[in-house]
């Protein structure tokens, strides 16, 4: 061995395809040198599957984090902060009918604790809280970070777009995986999420880790793996980490569909959201506080609640909103939001108990409709969408609507409504309604 | 599903990365697909990484054989032959100091079975047939095909150069899996080997695979696989084929280096080689007559003592050297050949048995003094090598040869002296001469 040993991509190919462990070095070698194009796409991708099948340990998932969030632009948040303030972020792993951020940020912010967060875009199945933002006539994503820095001061709520340079090589992996069938790896999954929440400057991380049939983890095992992963990282970086996993077996509320979203957010703001999911952002709230605020469970519940009732939660969402160029008026006027020429209802096919519902054909069925994007850079119809009126447990009558679909035009509605109905299975057994929180991870 | 379901490589891989069969209409989709450049070497590379962790079926492999095979020209070497004609091919799968295709195809061409053979350049510690003959001046392995075929009728030997249009599939998948880590896997080297030999057009194959820690492969096991794997995919294609498992613990015979080999083969060709690489040489030559002629074992090792002992297998080797424009003179005064200004003994540095000769380094050791490449394309220093003195088995006193270094100059003697000396373990238990022949799988 030389005393400067001259580190290869192959020989770190074959090291983690034999199961090895890698050090940091390698690791840090292989992501710069991939992100500056020294390493080609062909070796990332052989790389990319002997992690898939030989796994990566904290250790070396935490080093994959911390280079892939060194490869661009890191930012800080504390500029301009009094000193010791702490900056909560959360994460959702992404699911149908998922406008959590929407509700949940203004509530956080309104009881003092400054969120200043970066959001995507969607793709496949699930919304993206960017593009359902934009519901609000002229509200924009795009903030220098001077303007991001002083909003967060000031109103103590920002939602960006996210940057170009935020994790580059996280940009450059994901969309490797995305055509190599290295998506499923856990590992990946968590460096790849982790790795922008490090970089966009937060001091303290709520992960919202969906779990079942309508999100990217299947089962609670996996959920839980990818969550204890997530949380060691975060730990390992200095940073306040913890996971709920929620239920993600059926949609998340009432709401699917852009505008549909935002006004049921609106409604969560108020505190008349539907129950599982004021119940989510409730708990997701509290997390943040006691990350963030250092309080007690109970006193975090206390002050969630009053900047609900208060309506400092809605002010809030009505501050950030105007400060981002947007039109706040649907705030307080949620007809004003963008909304379909037709709804219709969605009849049960037949008597019984909800059983279950298909999350991911609803949040198809709302793409079909033009809801959603099946490429990159595809324009959304905000308008169109599905609100439940049964979830699992609900007993109904034949004819009973299940859903009513927000459609564009009759045609469009009688597809949809047939892709719906579909989602629904219907049985004579009874069935309770479905735990909203399902485990939580702390650190 | 469609009625034209339409493939994609995404699918290909994850099927393959979740232990599916692929069946050969994927294969085909995917060989083909990147041979011609609609498939990127990204998703290849995952593609080959799966393999390597998931294995492939014999039907899989055949699969891939074939579509490789098919991927540019396929020779038929029959024309103008009387019928009925069956052509024999070898193929060994590398090692050091061998040397057996230019002993073995002049002896069986010689007992009047035409041998039309496409052979490759050497890389890292193996050489290459092709280099080697180049120590004929004048010596060629380019022909075209009208002069391939001739020269196969008329003299009923030819050994030339691969065509850029054999199996250009393979040609760019082993590029590519030499560097992403994706070299050792059984049915990747399976179809590697087998589809250049099926599109080169040979009725009959005589595989030679060695084992040992001086091979690619170094168990029996692997040996047996890889052996199985071939005979089964050569059987698929309606061809006759036959393995011997032949040991590679040490050099083969005693020459290390070009010039040195083929004054080796030469000995051979007139039936006084090393005794390990004259049985070697001879079973080979036995399993081309019994696939190729028909004749039993004993007719077979009868014919092949007669082709050695009459002059007909060196007149057979004359005539071929000079088909290809080389000087013959060699042939019949070795001293012709290129040989190193210098030959320097290499002493036992103790007295005892020879218990192993790490025949890898010896390769790296003939290599280091210009003898072999470590890059595509670089010139070769034909005259250097090693001759060796004392295989294991060999009862030595110190100061004894291990081997004779032929060097260029005594500074890079002595290195290679050093290197040399080093591959040898000398110890005091007795210890037999190793087998030549390990096993032999048939279809």
């Amino acid at each position: 061995m030389s005393a400067h040993p001259h580190l290869n991509p192959v020989d770190i190919i074959v090291k983690k395809r034999d199961g090895g462990a890698l050090n940091a070095a390698e690791i840090d070698f292989f992501v710069q040198g991939y992100a500056q194009g020294r390493i080609p796409d062909y070796q990332a991708a052989a790389w990319a599957m002997a992690i898939y099948f030989q796994g990566m340990s904290v250790e070396e998932t935490t080093a994959l984090t911390l280079s892939m969030a060194a490869s661009g632009e890191q930012f800080d948040l504390h500029t301009g902060m009094p000193p010791g303030t702490v900056i909560v972020d959360k994460h959702s792993s992404g699911g149908v009918g998922d406008k959590t951020t929407m509700a949940v940020a203004p509530i956080v912010a309104a009881c003092g604790l400054p969120v200043g967060k970066m959001s995507g875009r969607g793709l496949s199945f699930t919304g993206g809280t960017i593009d359902k933002l934009e519901s609000f006539a002229g509200w924009s994503p795009d903030l220098d970070r001077a303007h991001f820095l002083e909003q967060l001061r000031t109103i103590g709520l920002v939602i960006a777009g996210q940057t170009a340079d935020l994790a580059p090589a996280d940009k450059a992996l994901y969309a490797l995986r995305d055509v190599t069938g290295t998506v499923p790896s856990l590992p990946l999954i968590a460096a790849s999420i982790m790795s922008k929440k490090l970089a966009a400057g937060a001091d303290a991380i709520v992960l919202d880790v969906k779990c079942g049939r309508g999100a990217f983890m299947e089962t609670l095992e996996d959920a839980r793996e990818l969550s204890r992963l997530m949380v060691g990282i975060g730990q390992s970086a200095g940073r306040k980490v913890t996971a709920l996993i929620t239920q993600m077996e059926q949609p998340l509320g009432h709401a699917v569909g852009h505008a549909l979203e935002v006004a049921e957010a609106l409604a969560t703001l108020r505190g008349t959201g539907p129950a599982d999911f004021q119940t989510l952002v409730e708990s997701l709230g509290a997390e943040m506080l006691l990350l963030g605020a250092g309080v007690g469970a109970d006193e975090a519940r206390s002050r969630i609640r009053h900047a609900i009732d208060s309506g400092a939660a809605l002010e809030k969402f009505r501050a950030f909103v105007a400060a981002q160029g947007g039109d706040s008026a649907p705030v307080d006027a949620p007809e004003l939001l963008p909304h379909a020429p037709l709804v219709l209802p969605v009849p049960a096919p037949s008597a019984g108990v909800v059983q279950a519902i298909e999350a991911r054909e609803v949040g198809l069925a709302v793409v079909e409709m033009g809801g959603g994007r099946t490429k990159k850079g595809e324009a959304i119809d905000l308008r169109v969408g599905a609100v439940l009126a049964a979830k699992v447990g609900a007993q109904l009558h034949a004819g009973d609507p299940l859903c009513h679909v927000h459609a564009p035009s009759a045609d469009v509605a009688q597809v949809a409504l047939r892709r719906l109905q579909a989602a629904w299975r219907i049985g004579p057994e009874a069935a309770s309604p479905l735990p909203v929180v399902l485990d939580r991870i702390a650190g």
